[in-house]
């Protein structure tokens, strides 16, 4: 069976549109979620610059932040406690200090406030997993820092699995900047045996190359992640990245043509980004309402033995 | 109780695309509207360059007008009358003359232009305020002179309130054209000084500036205006400015951070931009369903006393 | 009566978002394009680079085509079939070939690729005209040959019309670099006077001019079209090109007054690029079904002598 069973949760981004859920919004999505049998669900980051997804008071004392009037981790726990489902804690991403450089502020301001999380929510049943929300396309030995400084203080608030996404310096976003497979392979190699012991899984994006090279670069990300023994998920993007409407839900046949590579490759487990609104019955995007029945009948099919690879 | 009683109206844009309503639909809308509390109704401009909300004589003498097939401006006041709302009327911008330095034939086709509108709609019930509707972010004396012949004009037709609706020229738009803090209050304290008597409302767009720094400029803006006389009113935006979708209906939690900074800043009334796009539940955006939703909810906690600040 | 008959089928696109529709969508949309009267559906183009309508054997030989899942043709001659609509097959864009200069390769491909076309399609019923789906503003002497070859090659597989839907290199797509009325003309001319007797309909796009200066475009290539014996379409696009969102559904009003426009210009049919996403109760823009629910009601003031020109 060929299935994504994870996904990201998504309302603090600076690119992609508030749905304005509530509550009663959110258990309606996860319900959906349960019902493609999604069973582990990623806050992408648990605050983005001013913005948080609840009234931290770590990152209160160090930037001016907006009110959050609820509560988002909470309900996103509660939800996936409801649902059986795992929760990774995505960190937060200050938009502003490892942009300029200054690394070791990121880690701090980062660590300071994990120990808030480990302290309002370390016991919630559903907490299973982090995830370092900062994301690298190439070596960077800054980034580099941040995660070993990151990860030791994780492992030492909560042993749990530490997840990883990172993106290619495709020409599908970067055009004539982008880099070569072979170039691909060297940064990576670097980066994959400096995180070796730190990271645990990494889910590269999967968005980035053109359709028809999807596969060497997934082949080649699984291999580089078998040699440092890390895991490998894909992170099948549910959304289109080229289209001038940045960004609508993908075309069915994309979103399965890169489920089926990435199951080829032989990576453990398929996430996306993001089931709520690219893929849900209850998006704000029509076009993911017909994605999701699309995907329906071909989980039905291939539950019937009827889907042909 | 801190709530949006007034809405601009918008069929005539360039920038925002067409809902494709027909009388039926704005019927519902209007009710939609007066739920929530809006008494007041602004059209955004009666017309822009080729296009027009009604078959203007005085228009088609002067440039070639696409037919309108409907009056719009005829279906507003009879929605405003039957919910028992203000009507402001908004002006014509010739997208030319004005653009190109010639202020005057702007102010004289406005003004034959109004004389029209005063002779087909002046004696409506619903018809109780002028928008001028050329927006400005710093002084232009070019404008002055507009704002102050069809001031006079407009007075001189129908003694009726004379709103207008001003942007900040803030980074969010501009970037690093943007204008600090600074130097809006000295442009703003010589266009204050200039419309004191000309305009009796101003109502700032409050989506050019970054939210943290918001409170400073609604509290400036608010103390310019009443050193002048003149009546503040704040138009927190419903959209979001900086989306790669260009506009995308708000977050609830910006939405409400804005209005409770206006309102601590002092202004007599919140409306905004606009109501049928960005906030209703017959938007053809659904995220502006489910923040008819969220603004629904705070509106009965606030009821309810259950709201915090 | 003032009527589109004729719309393309588009799920092949780069530039407007995938619907994610089944075949049971697509029966539902084919007996909303019935009953506003469309008879005519013309494939936008059979497969675009990597991607392709049906899994083509002579595609894959020469490119790395992506699966495609379903057969998309059979869905629409069979929807066509169903609903006494005549189908024109759209031909094959490299989006490689002629774009590098290397026009025979584009004609020597789309022959093969038509042969096969002819083997799984020709014997349908609805199957009965061919549309080459390469679009040109100006005369470019390489696509003169890609269409006689094409032409010539088609007319030799099935006797069918042969149509085309050129654009205007106008204002609203190309700024700066826009032609005028009278350079539009010349290379035109020059266009018309290789086509003849190549190709049977000319459908000019309608959308790359301003509003006020459509009826020049239209009677200019009408009267152009006449004197070289080709049948005059107008390919009356239901979306908008100047919006920042690229690209909505068009506003009613514009829709109806280009048509009316084509209508004057003596025009033989009126064809829309596209129903579904942009005018159908069953588009993931719902712009669109308020569209259609203006257009029904414009169809019905006709029907009743209501509606004035």
């Amino acid at each position: 069976m060929i299935q994504i069973t994870g996904t990201f949760l998504d309302e603090i981004t600076h690119d992609i549109p508030s749905q304005n859920w509530g509550h009663r919004e959110w258990t309606k999505d996860f319900d959906a979620m349960k019902a493609v049998g999604i069973n582990t669900v990623i806050l992408i980051r648990a605050g983005y610059d001013h913005h948080c997804t609840f009234d931290s008071v770590v990152l209160q004392k160090k930037r001016r932040m907006l009110p959050t009037y609820t509560d988002l981790v909470d309900i996103f726990l509660t939800e996936a406690e409801r649902c059986d489902m795992q929760f990774y804690f995505g960190t937060y991403d200050s938009g502003k200090y490892w942009i300029n450089g200054d690394y070791q502020a990121e880690a701090d301001l980062n660590k300071a406030f994990c120990d808030e999380v480990m302290e309002r929510y370390g016991h919630r049943k559903a907490f299973n997993g982090w995830y370092i929300c900062h994301e690298i396309n190439t070596f960077n030995n800054g980034m580099m820092q941040v995660y070993e400084d990151l990860s030791t203080h994780l492992r030492g608030l909560k042993q749990q699995p530490i997840l990883i996404s990172p993106y290619i310096k495709g020409v599908l976003q970067f055009g004539a900047e982008a880099i070569s497979l072979d170039r691909h392979i060297r940064e990576w190699e670097q980066v994959f045996a400096r995180i070796e012991g730190i990271v645990d899984i990494v889910a590269f994006q999967d968005g980035q190359v053109p359709f028809h090279e999807l596969k060497d670069y997934l082949q080649a990300n699984a291999a580089l992640a078998k040699r440092h023994h890390i895991t490998s998920w894909s992170n099948v993007e549910s959304f289109e990245r080229t289209f001038p409407i940045k960004f609508p839900p993908l075309d069915y046949r994309r979103l399965r043509y890169k489920m089926e590579q990435a199951h080829a490759a032989g990576v453990e487990k398929l996430i996306t980004f993001e089931f709520s609104h690219f893929m849900s019955p209850n998006s704000i995007y029509p076009a993911a309402h017909h994605l999701y029945n699309r995907y329906q009948e071909w989980l039905t099919d291939q539950k019937n033995g009827l889907a042909d690879l």
